[in-house]
């Protein structure tokens, strides 16, 4: 529990899914993605969360300790009829609160059952839904038979919801208005993401060592992540505050200190990905783009088309996979492939010029490398990569060398070719000049 | 831990993912899935998983209830150079485990940082990765620089991992078959996906009630869970036995009766995705494709060059985004434009038809659709998609409705194309008709 808040006061949270299918390789629990988001809004952290199966020991030992470090603990799932949904006994024994039959709950029950038509009385097993431990406040399902549950455990909570997310949803919602927002302290989590390339994530870090400590200190505090994603470092940051515009506020001044920091490596503040922040940058300055692909397969120009309204600015690109393909139709010429390599800066560059010019586009862009596990060479193994980007200014070229596998090289070249765009139009200091 | 079992068999696994990330709502831990699958595979368990932040007292009393009701748990993420990665120093605390510095390690990661060509030294920070809790086990990391760990604590295995899947996949695939499969009770639970187009999940489900009964009551028993996945349906089928052959055995019989149920509309039934397939078949047929894509943007050309080896049947693509493209490189009349619309079977056709003359490719495939959120009309509304294969037999065209967000429809287009292509080489009686 936090330092400064009133007893009883809810500021940390864990979240725990009862269910045996949602500890296989084929379902995920996403309630807690949704749950999250909603303790986020009304200022609650959450600190951990947990899957355990439908198993009454290994259940129990979970939720006991999930629960000591938390002053809210959300259980999901496990609250349904047959003898493999545990929940509703696991937490009568782990708290102490033996269960009672509500006769209310057993008569809505029944006259659930009677409305929707099944034939015959209700089977006996329902009854085990209208158990409610001692002191439980019952919280009414209006998409289910299962109701959920709160529990007051010496001035913390303890909510039972049931699994299918259109039940746990509009309860939950229901939840925070009703009874949990009264219970926080008024105070709003904010989040931000900054992403930049060009930069590794120690180094990042070393950078960032004086901001950590002036973000730790200060009032509200700033805490950061850093996340090395494929083909660029994310800095997560996020602060609490009273006023949901002054968490904001203090996010936007972190942020520009990062700003100042990276400069032109940071790409995007607000969430967007690359391609998103490309076509912005794009249609701002009125261009179109064109790619000639070869180890990308395509996948640059794909994830052009991945953006709403791409069509402003890709109208045309070309797979040239095969040598015959890059001079044939983008008029590589032959002797530059013979005398450099396929997989090299002057042949990147012959692309970028040879597809703008046939696509009549205001950036070219050439793709050429080695994206494995065949084809490698000591002088040139798998994964060089060589990205050119070509414009009414000139042609730039550069020659990478990225790990991974096929799919990996595949993307941090996509990532690569997008990303040679962005530094350019971002430098660019007049439209005219690229025209 | 199992009744049966010799002392120090692992038979029950629980997984923690550290990373305030993943407590989060935009990040999901998938790890859990793939070392789920991987410890099925060799007989162990998976009964509970949880995430926890970056936090060390959250951190030690996850790890420390997680593991008490297993015999191995697998700690994935918090192994990097930063302060924020506490697995490392947590893991000493709770195992009681002094961290020391491995001189080879460090040794190892100067090299490493010093191969990847960045400026000056190694940031001091990544020392930090070389210490190591007595008594641990280094497994080695081919693809980043955190090395895993495994400590021995009284017959039961706890197993560090780096977050990154690039990285941990490997290293963990590599253990299986290294240290842990030596640890099980030689029993297997094997696996098998089958993989089909042009059904709904409903239809698959009603035909296969019979054979669901008759797996649920043979020895080994084999149970069966179907899944809706993008542009396909997908059956999981598992069985357990002491002897590998025998789970396998079983499963070849079940795939068999499902192939007599659904005959082509089967694609895979050994794990491989439709590109992988279409691309095996190309080789098989010695024919290659050009694919003239407009609504996927290159998507479908990118999923056939993911594939190792596709340079053999793909050597050129065209993305024709703009009207003006698709005339003037692909060379679609302009007047069938204007007649039938961009999207519309006939286009698609000359796309098709096109493409296939301009690359001199064996199989021609037109792509042109409507992936929203702006385009759709009554008529033809968001979802609509044109498909076209051409071959040396002539030309067949499909028109699709989809539903989904943008880049559902891409890539249920993509499949489209994909599984056109198969279908028409699956019922090819020789080579010779198509080239």
């Amino acid at each position: 529990m936090s330092d400064q808040a009133p007893p009883g006061t809810l500021t940390r949270a864990a979240i725990v899914a009862v269910g045996s299918e949602l500890l296989g390789t084929t379902r995920l629990d996403t309630n807690s993605l949704y749950l999250t988001e909603h303790l986020n809004g009304i200022g609650i952290d959450v600190v951990g969360k947990a899957v355990v199966g439908d198993d009454r020991v290994a259940c129990a030992h979970v939720l006991r300790s999930m629960f000591a470090p938390v002053d809210l603990l959300v259980v999901c799932g496990g609250l349904g009829p047959t003898d493999d949904d545990v929940t509703r006994d696991v937490v009568a024994a782990v708290f102490d609160r033996p269960l009672a039959e509500d006769a209310a709950l057993t008569e809505h029950l029944r006259a659930r059952y009677a409305a929707r038509g099944y034939p015959g009385t209700m089977p006996e097993n329902n009854r085990r839904q209208a158990m409610v431990p001692g002191g439980a406040f019952v919280i009414a399902n209006a998409n289910g038979s299962a109701p959920g549950l709160w529990l007051d455990v010496e001035g913390r909570v303890v909510v039972l919801l049931p699994g299918p997310p259109r039940e746990l949803r509009p309860m939950f919602t229901a939840l925070v208005d009703d009874r949990l927002r009264a219970r926080t302290d008024g105070s709003s989590v904010g989040r931000a993401v900054v992403k930049m390339t060009g930069r590794i994530e120690s180094q990042v870090d070393q950078l960032l060592q004086p901001l950590y400590a002036e973000w730790a200190a200060q009032d509200p505090a700033i805490s950061a992540t850093i996340l090395a994603a494929l083909g660029q470092i994310e800095l997560h940051l996020s602060t609490r505050h009273r006023v949901a515009e002054s968490a904001r506020a203090c996010l936007t001044v972190a942020i520009g200190q990062v700003l100042a920091t990276f400069g032109d490596d940071v790409f995007s503040v607000d969430g967007r990905r690359l391609e998103e922040v490309v076509g912005g940058l794009l249609a701002a300055h009125g261009l179109t783009v064109a790619a000639a692909e070869s180890c990308t397969g395509g996948l640059m120009t794909s994830r052009l088309t991945d953006v709403p309204g791409s069509s402003r600015y890709v109208q045309e690109a070309v797979v040239a996979y095969a040598n015959e393909t890059k001079v044939r139709v983008l008029g590589v010429p032959a002797d530059l492939i013979a005398a450099h390599g396929a997989v090299s800066e002057p042949v990147a560059r012959a692309m970028a010029e040879g597809v703008r010019a046939l696509a009549g586009a205001g950036i070219g862009v050439g793709i050429t490398g080695i994206a494995g596990p065949d084809g490698g060479t000591a002088d040139k193994p798998v994964g060089t990569v060589a990205v050119a980007v070509a414009a009414a200014g000139g042609t730039r070229a550069r020659l990478f060398r990225f790990h991974g596998e096929r799919e990996l090289v595949k993307f941090q070249a996509s990532q690569a070719g997008l990303d040679m765009v962005r530094r350019l139009l971002t430098t660019l200091a007049s439209h005219a000049s690229v025209r």
